[in-house]
C-alpha cells in the first residue's frame, strides 16, 4: 500500500527572508515544507515534523491542501522553528541572522504505525541523530536518502559517519561535501564520501547545477538558467523533493532513472526560487514542470 | 587558399606561476600560445604576436614544430612579455603579482600579405586598439572572434564597444560579462552584449563550465570534472582555440555546429590545466580529444 509512499523528516519553519528582490516575514518554510511540495507532484508523501502552537492555521491547510499526508506533524506548546537571514546578489550565499529552534529544540520524532511502512525515506537536513532515530523506526525502506549541514558536519561527525553507512543517497552542497571529506577537489570528496556507505552522492553547486556520482557513472546537470530569481531559500529540498519523489515514483534505482530524476529536481528547484517562501511551488502545473524538463534537454545536448 | 586558416592575434610570453601543486619560472605562455596550441589540431594558424631578443630560442622552435605560422611573430629588441602570478586552492581565482609588457608596450601589429587573406580571426586578450587594428589589415574574414578582460573594460571601453560591433563572437569570463554589462544576471548580460554585436557570446565560467548565447539559442556545457588541475593557465585561450578551431574545420556556423564546438574547446582546455606552460597541449594526441569528446557525452546525457 505504501510502495511508492515517502516519508520525510525535516523542520517545517516560519522564515523572514529579504534577498535583493524583496523581503517576506513569518513566512511559511522548513526542509520537509519545500521537500513535499516538490516530491508530492510524483509520489505520496508524508511529512513528520513538530510546529507550536503558534503556527498559523492557514499554513496547515496550505500543506494539506497539497495532498501532504500530516498524521505525524504534531503541534505542541511552544513556538515554531523560525529562520531570518538574507541573500545579496550573489544568491549562492545565503547569510542566517538568527535561528530560533524552539519546540525544535525537544523533539523526538515518532513515526505512526502507518507510516513505518513507507517505502522511501528522506531525512531532511536535522540533527543526524534525528534523522538516525526516525530511520530506525521505517521497517524495510526500499530507498533511504539523507541531508545535512556545515553545522552538523563539525559538531556531530561521529553521528553523521554512523548514519551515512545507512542511507543509500547523500546530499550536500559542495562546500558541505570538501568540509566532510577534508578534500577541496570534488572528485576526490566523492570518492571519500562514497567510501563510506552511500551508493550515491549527488553535490547541489546553486546555481552552477548538482554534479551526481556512483561508483560506475558521473552525471552533471547545470541548474536551468533564470533571468529571474527571487529567493533560493528551499531550492536544495525542492530538489530533493523532485529527485527522490521521480524515483519512487519509477521505482527502480539504475543510471537510466537518476539521470532523469536528477534533471526533475532541477525542475523543481528552478521554479521554487522564481518566488518566495512557497509561493510558486503551490501554483505549479504538471505540464510547466514537463515542459522545463523538456528544455533542459536542448540545454546540454551537442 | 587560407580559407581554413585562423589569424591569431594575442601575446607569446614567459610566465611564472606557482600554484599548490608547483610551479614554473619564466615557462612559456601567453594567450596566442595557448590559443594555436589548441587550434592546430583543427585548422591551420597563423599568429600575430613579439617577443623579445631573450625569447629562448627552444619555444620558437617549440611553436613551429606545432605546425603554427609564425611569419607575423616579430622579435624586436627588449625583453619579451611577462606574467607573474599564482592560484591558491581555488583555482578559478587568478592572482596577479607582475604584469610586465616590455616589448608589447609599443607594439603595432602588421600582418603579412598572405595572413591577411585568413578567413577565420581570433582577437585574443589584448589592448582592444590592437585587436582594431588587426582585424582592419585582414581583407574578406569569414569569422572573427574576440576576448577581453577586466583591465580593457574598465579602461578602453569605448574602443571595446566599437569592437564589439564588428566581431560576430564574443567571448569572456563571467565577471567580465557582469562588469561590462553592469548586471549580476547572466541572462541579462548575455541580452546587453548580443545587442552590441555579436551574434554569439560564449561566457567562461572555469570550472562550472561555459555558457553560450545566441538570440535563439542557449547552450550549456560543464567543465571536464578532473581529479588533479596542475595550473588554470591558458585554460580559456585553449578553449577558444579548440572552439574557433573545430568552427574553421567545419566551416559552418550554425547551432548544431557551436554546440559541438563548444564542446571540443572544452576539451582541449580540460587538457590544458592537467600540466604547468604547454606541457599537456604539446604530447596531446587527436584520439585523446576524441576521446574525451565522447566522454562528455555521457556526462550530461538524460
Amino acid at each position: 500500500m505504501n510502495s511508492r509512499r515517502i516519508l520525510a523528516v525535516g523542520s517545517v519553519a516560519l522564515d523572514s527572508v529579504k534577498t535583493p528582490f524583496g523581503k517576506v516575514t513569518d513566512a511559511l518554510g522548513g526542509s520537509a515544507t519545500f521537500f513535499s511540495a516538490s516530491a508530492r507532484f510524483f509520489s505520496p508523501v508524508s511529512i513528520v515534523a513538530v510546529v507550536g502552537c503558534d503556527f498559523p492555521p492557514n499554513y496547515l491547510n496550505l500543506i494539506k491542501k497539497l495532498g501532504v499526508d500530516t498524521h505525524d506533524l504534531r503541534t505542541v506548546p511552544g513556538k515554531t522553528f523560525r529562520w531570518k537571514g538574507f541573500y545579496g546578489y550573489n544568491l549562492n550565499d545565503a547569510h542566517t541572522l538568527k535561528t530560533e529552534l524552539n519546540v525544535f529544540q525537544d523533539f523526538r520524532p515518532v513515526v505512526s504505525e502507518e507510516n513505518r511502512e513507507c517505502a522511501y525515506v528522506f531525512l531532511a537536513n536535522i540533527d543526524p541523530d534525528l534523522q538516525q532515530s526516525v530511520l530506525a523506526q521505517v521497517r524495510r525502506p526500499r530507498l533511504t536518502a539523507c541531508d545535512t549541514m556545515n553545522y552538523w558536519i563539525q559538531n556531530k561527525k561521529k553521528s553523521l559517519r554512523a548514519l551515512l553507512k545507512k542511507v543509500d543517497l547523500f546530499l550536500c552542497n559542495d562546500n558541505e561535501a570538501r568540509q566532510l571529506a577534508r578534500e577541496r577537489n570534488l572528485i576526490q570528496c566523492a570518492r571519500w564520501i562514497l567510501s563510506r556507505g552511500p551508493r550515491l552522492l549527488v553535490i547541489k553547486k546553486g546555481e552552477h547545477g548538482v554534479a551526481c556520482f556512483s561508483k560506475n557513472f558521473l552525471f552533471i546537470a547545470p541548474a536551468y538558467p533564470l533571468e529571474n530569481v527571487s529567493d533560493p531559500t528551499g531550492a536544495g529540498d525542492s530538489f530533493a523533493g523532485g529527485f527522490i519523489g521521480y524515483l519512487a515514483r519509477s521505482g527502480r534505482f539504475n543510471e537510466s532513472v537518476v539521470r532523469k530524476a536528477v534533471i526533475y529536481g532541477s525542475v523543481l528547484a528552478s521554479y521554487n526560487v522564481e518566488r518566495f517562501s512557497l509561493n510558486r511551488l503551490i501554483r505549479l502545473k504538471r505540464s510547466e514542470i514537463e515542459r522545463r524538463y523538456r528544455r533542459f534537454g536542448r540545454l546540454t545536448k551537442f
